[in-house]
Order: structure tokens, then C-alpha cells, then sequence
């Protein structure tokens, strides 16, 4: 109880933090006040100053590592929504629609270059080199799903690999860099590593069942987007790969329209096992990082990561 | 002569450099080629590659520098892209026009996060931290002349600032991160940096310049951009500071026009001095990067950046 009050204090200064850098900046501050009011789970914030909490020794950088992380992911957030042309984030509605898609560019840009200048104070190389290469990972995980569109040959292996370029990616190395901070053994920091990085794949696989949902109101955003957009995700792929010959034809004419009705593809794709059979690679995923959060020789830090693999594992939006 | 040539073979060894870093990542290396396909005038690369060569004991680190801040300068190019809709980049089809907005945003991020690999290699504190600042005023600069469009009442001092942080900023940074590298004195860094900074907005007003240019065909690329685009550049805002209140009205109603006379335009702007006043101001920023070169306690050095000065000043297209 102690410790969940003070990882939600934590979590305040870091959100203080970002607001701090932004109030400097007055012509900007518009846009980034609007998109840092919503506020979003902060999930890869937490896993940072979960792991960086073995040793509390730097305290300043953990928080300002946990902001560059919030950061990080906020500028492929505001990026995404250019690129998927979303019309919400968050409840609200997204950077690109309320200004333009020029806006969403060069926010997302400013956001990342101001993730770059805090990391580079944290002045710690393992860190620098591990966000370089995710922040590269994740951009290239962004390309391949782009390429992916409305493409039906995509198989399990690939969609794996995205799921954990543009979600694990992030969670690997928000756990990894805290673990390196806090000085951790190489155990410690491989252990912490892998658990994040399936509880990230775990969270993706998630978030596209949600999107499969009938209940729009309970999830809090538009669902059917994926389909809609021509994103194939892992309900649609396996519903696709059980089908026969009729049902892959009317899968397939479903991939990339706009107008959908709702009910009767959700139908389709249950009876296709679709939605079951994500379901259970949601628990292939959570079984893996609990055996890795298992291993963690840190009680509280243990506690924690279970905590976090159970709420995303049952998390209803 | 002997120097040119050296310079011209360090820059191909970057230009190498670069490809190396791309074909390992085969699902994105088409449009990265594409991208790198297309030879710029290296300018940034080249003052990182005579600054940095005071001292050529890392030359290693000198050639990787420069491919950074290459890297840096395309990923600004390809958003821009997006942001500006141009059509074309370099006498070629835009990324984004050729596959889509949502590859330019995404390819533009996957390079900065190379440049970011690249530079965390380096590893030398102050390197990155002038880069990570540099980045983020260039995004800032971006931001402001986003607002700026169509905004009659900016004035001098905002247009100079927007040249500086969009152009100027990268100049500066290249130099003075080679000028670092090499392991040169306070007063040769701070010379150089001048010196580059005002050679970027020189180079920016010269490149303002050229856009209100009747022939086309000779700068290779399509001009009287600006003005379609809303943006307010040196020559429009002479003319319209001079004018009166009918020509004002006049000038105020081709800003943003996406259909215009070209000729006519030019005529207005050049009889109220808009053309003249610019080439004055280009003057004033060469005079005062020649200052700084002249500065320079290194006789290649202040040559090599006398040659640059004298070459913006002067080119053509």
C-alpha cells in the first residue's frame, strides 16, 4: 500500500518535471500543456522507477529518466496519430485534428528532441545507447506495420515482431534503463528486461482485443479501428488463418473499408476462434513475463512487476 | 587544391558510412536509398569535416560526425516535407509524395534515431549535448514559422530568428561539435561556431532570395514557393514594409494564393526594393561571418570557411 503511494507521488513530479521543461517555452506551450492534460496509464514511466528503485542513491536521475521515458513515448504517440490519421488520443481529440498534421510532425519532433536533451544530462552511456537503439526500433517497427497494410500474407512470427517493436521495445528498455541506473547486477537487469518486454507484447495483444469489442463506451475509444484502417491484428489473423474459402473472401473484403457493421464481423471472427485464440496468446505472454518477474531477486520489486503483468493482463480499456 | 580534394574524399567516405548503416535494415533500405539517392550540397558535413580537422587524431569520430549531422539535416528535410506538402526535394519526387505523408514522418523519425545511434558511439558529452539543443531549436524554429504563416505582422527580428533556428542553428552546431572534437581552444570554438551560424543565415537568405527568381530552370527546383505557401520571407516582407496602403492590399492578397502571376509579383516586389534589401541583409550576415573566419588563429581553416562564405554568398541555385 506504502509503496504504490509513493510510486503515484513519484509518478507527480515526473508529470511536474515535463511541465517545468515546457513553461520555458511560450510558444509552444499551447500544444504540449493540451497533450500532457490527458492523461494516459504512464505504464513505462512506472516500469522505469519500478526498476530503478533497487537503489534509490539517484533519486534526481531516476525521475528525470522516468520523464524522458513519458516523453519518448508521447512523441510516437502524437507521430502515430499523423500516421494512422486518428482523430482522438486519449478521450480527446488528437494533436493533427485540432491543429493540422503539420503540427503533429513538429510537436512530436520537439517532444523527442526535448527527451534527447534530458537522457543526455542523465549522462549515463548505457542508457544513451539503449534509448538510441529503441527509439530506432520502434520507428522501424512503425515502418514495417505501415508496409503491412491491407497485407494478408503477414504471418504470426511478423506480427509478433511488431507488437514488440512498437510496444515491447519501449517497456524493455523503460525497465532496463531504471535497472541500469540503479546499478543492478546482470541478472537483475536481464530478468527485469524480459519480463517488460513480454508484458509489453502482452499490453499490444490487449490492446488490439479491445479493439474488437462491442462495447465502445466501456473501452473509451472508437473501436473496429484496426480492421478499419487495414491494420491486421492478431483477432483478425487468426479468425483469417481458421476460415474457409467463403469466410477468407468476406475477411478479406472487411480489411480497409470504413463502413463496417460492427456486429456482424465481431460475430464472424468469434465464431473463427479469433478472439479466443489471442486470448490465449495473451496468456502465453503473461505466463512468460510472470516466470521472468518470478525470478526478480528483489521482493518489492517483484510484487510490483506481478502487479503491473496482472492489471494489464485484466485491464478492460 | 590538395584540400578540396581531400575534403571531397572524406565526404565520400561519409557518404559510405551512411549506406553501411542502411543495408543491414532491408525492409526500409528502399526508401532510404531513395532518400540518400539524391546528392545535397553536403554544406553541414563539410564545416564538421574542416572544424574538426585542427586535430585528426580521432578521425574515425571526425568521419562519424559529420554523418550524424547529415543524418540530422535529411530527417529535418523529409518532415519538412510533410509539413510543407512540397512535391518535390533535390529535383525529385518527396518521400511523402512518392509513397505517403505517413512514410515521410516515420522514415524522418527512423533517421533521426540513426543519427542518435551514431552520436551516442561518439560518445563525448558536450557533442551530444550541443546536438540534442541543436535538434530541439530546429523543431522550435519550425514551429514558430508554422504559426507565422500568413501572419502579416511579424517582423524582422522574428524572420532572422526563424532563419537562425531553422538554418543557422545546424550550421552552428556542426562547426562548433567538429571544432569540439578536434580538441580546439575556447576562443577557435566560439570563432567557428560564429562564423557558421552566420554563414546558415546567409545561406537561408540566399535561399529565400532564390525562390523569388524568375528562372526556374536555372535553381532546379520550383520557385515562388514561399508566397504560395503563406510563408512571409525577407523579400515579401521588404516590399510590403515599403509599400503603400494599395500595394500593401495588393501584396497581401497573393499571400497563399496557390495560383499566381509569377512575373507580375516579382515586379511588385522588386520595385518596392524587397530584392535589393534582402541581397542588403545577405551582405550584412556575410560581412559578419567574415569577421568571425578571419578570427580563425588556423590559415587552412580560415580559408576552408572563407570558401564557404564566398560560395553561399554567390551561388546560384
Amino acid at each position: 500500500m506504502k509503496n504504490t503511494h509513493s510510486l503515484q507521488k513519484e509518478l507527480n513530479i515526473v508529470k511536474r518535471l515535463i511541465k517545468d521543461e515546457v513553461i520555458a517555452e511560450k510558444t509552444i506551450s499551447d500544444l504540449y500543456k493540451y497533450i500532457f492534460k490527458s492523461d494516459g496509464k504512464r505504464l513505462r514511466a512506472k516500469l522505469s522507477l519500478i526498476t530503478s528503485s533497487l537503489n534509490k542513491r539517484k533519486n534526481k536521475k531516476r525521475l528525470k529518466l522516468a520523464a524522458v521515458i513519458e516523453l519518448l513515448h508521447t512523441a510516437t504517440l502524437v507521430h502515430d496519430d499523423v500516421v494512422d490519421e486518428s482523430q482522438t488520443r486519449r478521450g480527446a481529440k488528437s494533436v493533427n485534428t485540432l491543429w493540422s498534421n503539420a503540427h503533429g510532425v513538429l510537436i512530436g519532433d520537439y517532444i523527442y528532441s526535448k527527451a534527447f536533451i534530458l537522457m543526455v544530462e542523465i549522462a549515463e552511456p548505457k542508457i544513451l545507447h539503449e534509448l538510441a537503439n529503441a527509439t530506432n526500433d520502434i520507428s522501424k517497427g512503425e515502418l514495417i506495420q505501415l508496409d503491412a497494410l491491407n497485407n494478408i500474407s503477414v504471418d504470426l512470427k511478423q506480427l509478433e515482431a511488431i507488437s514488440y517493436y512498437k510496444t515491447g521495445r519501449l517497456f524493455e528498455a523503460s525497465a532496463k534503463t531504471g535497472a541500469i541506473l540503479s546499478g543492478g547486477d546482470r541478472n537483475f537487469v536481464s530478468n527485469v528486461s524480459r519480463c517488460a518486454k513480454n508484458l509489453g507484447v502482452l499490453f499490444q495483444i490487449k490492446d488490439d482485443l479491445l479493439d474488437y469489442s462491442l462495447d465502445e463506451k466501456a473501452i473509451g475509444k472508437p473501436v473496429f479501428q484496426d480492421i478499419k484502417e487495414g491494420k491486421l491484428t492478431y483477432p483478425f489473423y487468426f479468425a483469417y488463418t481458421n476460415a474457409d474459402k467463403k469466410n477468407k473472401e468476406k475477411l478479406l473484403s472487411y480489411l480497409g473499408k470504413k463502413r463496417l457493421n460492427i456486429k456482424s464481423i465481431y460475430n464472424l471472427i468469434h465464431n473463427l476462434n479469433g478472439i479466443k485464440e489471442t486470448e490465449l496468446l495473451a496468456s502465453k505472454y503473461q505466463n512468460k513475463a510472470i516466470k521472468y518477474a518470478n525470478s526478480i531477486n528483489n521482493k518489492h520489486i517483484k510484487a510490483e512487476m506481478l502487479k503491473l503483468i496482472d492489471s494489464s493482463f485484466n485491464r478492460k480499456k
